[in-house]
């Protein structure tokens, strides 16, 4: 029996146990209200003013601009709806992309209904918009640009640094935020040289728990706080603090950014031999996204192939102990084509063929040549049982074919 | 060197071993996405689910109603927020108290600048508003109800299924929202029984983890999502599930249920030893709250110490080992008289006395004694120090009276 095969690092990833080991003090130790000004409540309030200290030191920014959420999608919520409305009457359109997580999409049509003007940007085939594309979209009313860092599904990289300086060059007010849940622990998060005023990041991506996140507010940024009640987090986010939730996300941070180049180098030669291996095994296949591998997240490949339905290759890889997803994990189980995907261009008929690998810390090459071994057979067994499928060669010719 | 005396259950609780011990598999184990369809995401789905009837069965619900939080102030916010936003044009009237948590006062102080009526019912003396007054102020166009369960101050237990049925008989569609996040553990919370449509927890007050709560939310009832994105928590909540914390919960629930007897039966013996012989060893004292222990939370005691101010006493008792607040831990350092003191009347000068007193789980009768034996001492030395100060006998005289 093989051990199981996790190829979905982009949708959660397990705990790193030094994070474990640095979030139990909060419970049985650190526990006290940060809010308390007795002995008990200030040893928390430090504990959780250092791991504020570790992420401004990650982001290059100063720790009261570090706001600690539940999560990704809380801090993008709060980003787009706190902007908007603290900037209501005064400035009231926002510029976003098409292929957004669904957390920035969603708080735009939600934002759409309440009012406000929202650019929709097209992308191109591999899923890119460009800083003068942002720009041109910008107006003298614009309050807020959203553009990811990095694209969960496809793993597209966007010019942040310079669609944040075009953007400012346009309209100086306009702010610009960015959903990094995706790049954080594989690109460069620095918030001066990006530029941005706002940024998101969630823990459980790189190894550190679900429900904590943060939200880089830059100082002086127009924000209508959205979770009211106690001062915590400087009158941003009201709530008792999740102390052991940031020492989590600010640990998991830490050392995401300390072991960045052999993460990275790791999770690049495994990507690299999907992206070649694969189209080269499985005729009629796609890859999603950025040709350019150096244009991509170090740890995504996506695929389409043609004929076949997604979801029954999910489950046969599950059940050769393969985990593996669509797209985005939060739309798992929709029967709509990814809208990353469609927005690319991509057919619905295609779209829902779609793969997303995404590797990590514990994947190794022997695992990945399992799954070179077992796909060709499975897209084949799908294609054979699909009324679509033209007459494909079959994947043992292609293996021992010439190309 | 003594221990420390921990007299602040009400501000948060260390976390329970046990409930540490249920939560660890949630990081290393199950720790999937619970939206992933293959196995590791099916493992921690079914883990969240579990953690999700427990709950309900707490509760007396369906677990499609129990809707998981990052916290008792965002379940407060969700539900006001929620249901406003869902029946604004058809009934934009809410009605609260004047003592309630900021996390529902400031949430309805947002929904009034946001174009909704809002009425802030007083209170008498107690802390207590009745049915009827709760009832005469529901009109055609009153959406939702908000009354705390249990002050978080003074301890008042609010007449909530009462409140209920007599705003339904006013108005059949005006949904009851109640804030039981001091009432976990202490009260019943059989949300038939109580008849409310929606009600907060926090797993923190009731040594549970911190940024993890519950939105009790009834089948039906009227919601506009404030988190968007995915389609979690039945589209009531996006974001990845917080597996851990919504297991912390369960399992804090749970214990708190199963031990429902002990724990109050503990609380209850030291609360009242502390409301009987405060006042009587110290003079000018006001217990603040319930006069009748049967009718307020039962680890709750809450007093004024004329001619002292409230934070010197704490600093006194803190450098004494002892940690206890002046009333929410939310508003430390706030040098506004208490929301809840000026609402029942009590004077701005005698508000800043204040000093509560919440026991648990850890407090042994000799921590209470030791507490008694310094607390006369200390307040008699503030008030030598106070020029508001008349000539007040000596508590030793007092403390050896016959009174």
């Amino acid at each position: 029996m093989n051990q199981r095969i996790y190829l979905d690092h982009a949708a959660t990833t397990p705990v790193d146990p030094r994070v474990v080991a640095a979030m139990l003090p909060c419970w049985t130790e650190h526990w006290g209200n940060p809010s308390s000004i007795y002995e008990e409540g200030q040893d928390a309030r430090k504990t959780l003013d250092m791991a504020r200290r570790q992420v401004a030191d990650v982001l290059g920014a100063d720790p009261d601009e570090i706001v600690f959420t539940a999560g990704g999608s809380e801090a993008d919520n709060f980003a787009l709806r706190g902007v908007a409305e603290a900037l209501r009457g005064t400035a009231n359109h926002i510029v976003t992309t098409a292929i957004e997580h669904h957390a920035v999409l969603h708080a735009c049509e939600r934002l759409a209904q309440d009012g406000f003007e929202v650019t929709f940007l097209p992308v191109d085939g591999e899923g890119f918009v460009t800083p003068d594309q942002v720009a041109a979209a910008v107006t003298e009313r614009t309050a807020l640009v959203s553009v990811m860092y990095a694209n969960n599904e496809v793993g597209t990289v966007e010019p942040i640094a310079d669609i944040t300086r075009a953007v400012k060059a346009k309209n100086s007010r306009t702010l610009v935020h960015t959903d990094a849940v995706q790049a954080a622990g594989a690109l460069d998060l620095n918030v001066q040289r990006l530029g941005v005023d706002l940024l998101s990041l969630a823990a459980h991506k790189i190894y550190g728990p679900k429900g904590t996140g943060v939200l880089y507010l830059r100082a002086g940024a127009p924000f209508r706080p959205q979770l009211l009640g106690g001062s915590q987090e400087r009158d941003r986010r009201a709530g008792t603090e999740n102390v052991a939730g940031a020492v989590g996300m600010a640990t998991a941070l830490r050392l995401a950014t300390d072991e960045f180049e052999e993460r990275t180098a790791h999770s690049r030669a495994l990507r690299d031999l999907l992206l070649r291996e694969v189209p080269r095994r499985i005729p009629y296949t796609h890859v999603n996204g950025p040709q350019d591998p150096a244009r991509r997240l170090a740890n995504n490949a996506s695929f389409c192939f043609e004929f076949i339905e997604g979801e029954a290759l999910l489950l046969l890889l599950d059940l050769n102990g393969i985990a593996a997803s669509s797209g985005s994990a939060c739309t798992s189980g929709s029967l709509e084509p990814s809208h990353v995907l469609s927005a690319m261009g991509v057919p619905p008929e295609i779209a829902r063929s779609s793969l997303r690998l995404s590797v990590g810390r514990s994947n190794t090459q022997e695992q990945i040549e399992r799954l070179l071994e077992l796909l060709p057979a499975f897209v084949e067994r799908l294609r054979a049982l699909s009324p679509l499928s033209p007459a494909v060669p079959s994947t043992d010719a292609l293996a021992t074919g010439t190309s």
